[in-house]
């Protein structure tokens, strides 16, 4: 299945709880589009997220993001797994 | 130990070949400076890439890049890991 990166610039009021709210979130919506949000990292600072998703397409990713907490990402980059 | 991922905008010219060397020169640099370049995801159409990266301190990772192979990254977040 198809791998992106995506990068959601700058979310205002950013804390490590409220992005695990958000990342379960996703994870209870994902399965009836087909998409596995496999990991994230972010920033409280800046207020940057990076989401690691598996999806048929960039358009079914972003639907699962905003179905499940309307934060949808500032770029979605279709990426290649480095070994 | 600080974890970052780097972001590459554009590399010219990017392959997976050239992506591939590249983390490996990063390999033979990094056990020398306590740094560990986890992972990487790229776009060959883009030219974008992101390193995952623990490192003590954001100045050492870049060291790393640019004694590795020149290539220094145009971001660098400090990043909490998601689970």
């Amino acid at each position: 299945m198809p791998l992106f990166m995506d990068v959601h610039h700058k979310v205002d009021g950013l804390t490590a709880e409220a992005v695990a709210g958000a990342h379960q979130r996703d994870l209870e919506v994902q399965s009836k589009y087909g998409v596995n949000y496999r990991q994230y990292w972010f920033d409280e600072n800046s207020g940057k997220v990076f989401c690691l998703v598996e999806a048929p397409d960039a358009d079914t990713a972003t639907r699962v993001h905003r179905e499940a907490h309307g934060l949808e990402a500032d770029e979605l980059v279709p990426v290649q797994e480095g070994h």
